[in-house]
């Protein structure tokens, strides 16, 4: 899919915040289907089961490539970023533990007096089917997206192990093939940021690295003038969907489901207590990550119930799944 | 398929706690498969869009059909109780919004000095294929389950409305035909309580309130001898699964992993770590409730990836799917 | 203090819940002053640094003296109860680390897979000067108030360890002499509890266990007729207070507070926003436990500020204080 | 005091994050006392009562004086800043209510449907006194202090709105004259910001706007070499102290405990699970701020208990008071 495309990879230091602080590496115009190339989120540095996380990391995690320069984005429009294809640049997947991360310890936020839990490693080789082998234990299928979107916030600069209103590490599994990303635009060329390619995932991202690859990203770039968001929203052929990140979790899942509820008024002809409504009996809502800075949670409405998409669809109505 | 089964109605007041201060309704026997008739959440009195949740409803809500003794269960046993059935007695379903109740508002813990919203009731009817439908505007297909299910504790009658290690009012989907859901014994006879039966109900349940509706439910009643769980556990014909009761939510998450975790270790012959790195890869993790007292999530595991199921099965290996 | 008053001690077993299933023990009138009994919160049987607290604690914890039968008290009234004294009835205090419970370690709701700590005893003595030292190395004053405080539910039984509406295990350092307690009143009689006498704590009773003491307390017993309260108050010669117990912390910050700009609008004639907006100047708010099943903050608004008492009282202005 | 002091005023535009990317204001040497001039956390924009805040307020709030270079800091060390004095630069001082934001109204992040609370403004006057006054309503006694000061993080910059290890908008009462506040180092010269100047707050800021005035503060620089610390730390003439920034509150307090016990550890020759128990029964936790972006709780150890110090004070041994 990406032959003739232009590639694009970082020209020198990789980027460790979402900030307008950095030059642009690249600019892509309205409509451009670009190829980006990502490192893992260990900077390609993790390689063996013999190595020990905590000693070859540096101060910084994350690596991002960015910013890019969006041609035509201005401050209130918004940024629609459609992943076209996800292909891996190696044939192997890291995990591993890394003392007070993670969904299932104590950390430096949630913090104890308690000792941190071994620090292991786990590679992953890709097999013929394109799964990821933990040798012959387990094998996890091709289920690719990036944990890492998003755009410049107005003045800050956000460090790349977070998720928030600008994108950001949201590990959010729909970030992948087929779906539409949108993200709020706060500087001219909106300055585009990704990385943290994953293989897979779970939902929650359990204990904090998933399965960690290098990768090259297919991305289609296009702006919506004069409307502004206040979250990140996904389109997928099926759903529209919110993210929501913030501690606790609880309002996490209050911004996803009511910016989710705002998207409904304003698109799709919804009165707001119908919306409420209609999502406290057909919503989705599945944990992103429990273990970033900011919680990530995803509220979803299938396409089904929109009024406009109904009508031309002709989709049968199916039973809601609930997770994996 | 409930024909000639022994049905089981509240023969007096129905339960607003799960505890062990109150008589048994009625005895089954190990293996026994019973019809169980639960009423809605609301004591079957919302039944118009002109009424006012606020004005009909008396102090407690959730009316609880039990608690039934199961005979040979004893304390340190775990109840098996599989959903063959469920069946509406009544076509239409309601749902309302109950002023400072719900996902989306200030509560009587979330406190504010903010004006609740609205109460405003939604009126269902069944249509002839089995959905629910809301006037012309949107379907809702059948996908019903109990709210509440669950045992006595120790010495605590739990109000209706809560969910926690007992079970109760959990919220979650999964609780479903064709499923089995695991719950602590800690009395002779266990003395189970189910009702709040949902046509469909979003994850979340966000307003609090589902597509309430009157039911019979046909359910199979076993015992574990000599096997204690902490929280309750549930078995579908594709994954093993925990709910997690607690607040904040990241605590609900906690409790669901890692007492899945536990599960692995102890009947699927897991190495802790490893089952905690298999399901940051493959593990699912969506909210049941976001609304009662305390927050469920349910934490699953793909049972292609139990290794005494994998070999038998000859399942393919699909990906994860995500929420709705 | 106590001469020739009623002495109360538990005729039989010590209660595990507030609830009302228990027959009281002892009746007492409106304003009559008695002297109440109570055990410490590990039922006496930790007594020695050698023990591990885990192998000789039962499966409940902190014993409760009640229910105590307040004749007069009816549903809907508050009962008004003001501690005279409060004396020890041995010479030694015990504290301990139990393990998975207290706020610098994971516990069984904010679950990890980390190693617990260890165990550990620390008993105190008494001094000449009244307070309690462990060995040469440090001595706390003798600051004495009760863990554990409350009436009866509604419905429900709630274990002795949680805090809630009804009081109960909510360690706040100011249910103390010279201060009078307020809790709602759901039954005839209004079926009082307490226990867990602390010779003093830290604000957040950090590890979970006290300065833990066998105790006597004077308590004289008023009924405010016609008053409903939704959460406990507290009154000092010098402030008004609320408690609020909930999970996270952040809710009993906003129950606390909002509680006590109800009291203030009801009876103190203040406005609503200005009792936030004063209170947003002059408000206490710190932290009783950070430990139990809910935790429980305690909201103050100085006297001075209330304007029937600033009449008369003729005390200066004095900077708040703010904590230790 | 303050005389024949350097005075630093900001040059040109204020500052509205931490971090590394402005060029410092100022250098000042190890030692070296200065006044720094603040204006308040509206840019000195909202002084009448008829003012609606929403519709003065531009998209940045809390302006900050700095960042100032400070000689001799080097990543590393730590930043020890003691106020000397803080003088308002105006005699009157503004609360209001800002559309969702604060402690009892949901926010952008605690979402909810409902409306706000109203817009309103309280003006307040000094009196003879010190004090401020509303009306003849009520006089809050002069008790200033900045609730914002910090230094540079890594790489990040973050909004002035918000509290974190960098320090930040922290909202605690106990940065005020007297005490002396550690923060870390992450680059050189530690590039310090402080502003948001309070006539007096309450603990917990309810509303989320204390007495914001404008002010000149008198502070002393010096620099600890080689110590680093994790999150700021105050010293007062009786306390040490620790603030603790996170959501949900109990995180924040966990944070605020551990690293205290960690200063008790490193500095103080305390063992671990001695400092434990010790903080379990003298320690102080009250709350900041209940509002910002994180919650702020400041941990406190008297001086009494700590061995140097004990030894040469000769203080009475004095019951721990408990907020306000």
């Amino acid at each position: 899919m990406a032959e003739g495309l232009r590639e694009i990879r970082q020209p020198g230091e990789y980027q460790y915040t979402f900030g307008p602080y950095a030059e642009p590496i690249a600019r892509v115009k309205r409509g451009e289907t670009v190829v980006i190339h990502t490192i893992d989120a260990f900077g390609d540095l993790l390689t063996s089961e013999d190595q020990s996380p905590s000693s070859i990391l540096g101060p910084y995690l994350n690596p991002q490539t960015g910013p890019i320069y969006v041609e035509g984005a201005e401050p209130g429009d918004t940024l629609a970023v459609t992943i076209e294809a996800i292909e891996p640049t190696r044939d192997w997947a890291v995990s591993c533990l890394v003392p007070y991360f993670g969904g299932l310890t104590s950390t430096r936020f949630t913090a104890t007096l308690q000792d941190p839990l071994p620090e292991k490693v786990w590679l992953y080789k890709q097999t013929a089917d394109g799964g990821f082998a933990y040798k012959d234990r387990w094998e996890i299928p091709w289920a690719p997206f990036f944990g890492t979107i998003g755009t410049a916030p107005h003045i800050e600069a956000i460090a790349s192990l977070a998720p928030g209103a600008h994108g950001g590490n949201m590990d959010v599994p729909d970030v992948t093939v087929g779906n539409t990303v949108y993200l709020p635009v706060h500087h001219p060329g909106a300055l585009f940021y990704t990385g943290d390619a994953h293989a897979a995932q779970g939902q929650g991202e359990l204990c904090g690295v998933a399965l960690e690859i290098a990768a090259r990203g297919t991305f289609t770039f296009d702006v919506i003038k004069g409307q502004a968001i206040e979250w990140p929203r996904i389109e997928s052929p099926d759903a529209i969907m919110v993210v929501g990140s913030a501690r606790p979790m609880e309002d996490a899942a209050r911004i996803a489901y009511s910016e989710l509820i705002r998207w409904m008024e304003s698109e799709h002809g919804f009165d707001r207590l119908d919306a409420y409504q209609l999502l406290s009996q057909a919503g989705g809502l599945y944990v992103g990550n429990m273990v970033d800075t900011n919680y990530s949670l995803v509220a979803k409405c299938p396409k089904r119930y929109l009024p406009r998409h109904r009508e031309g669809s002709g989709q049968p109505d199916t039973p809601p799944e609930v997770g994996v």
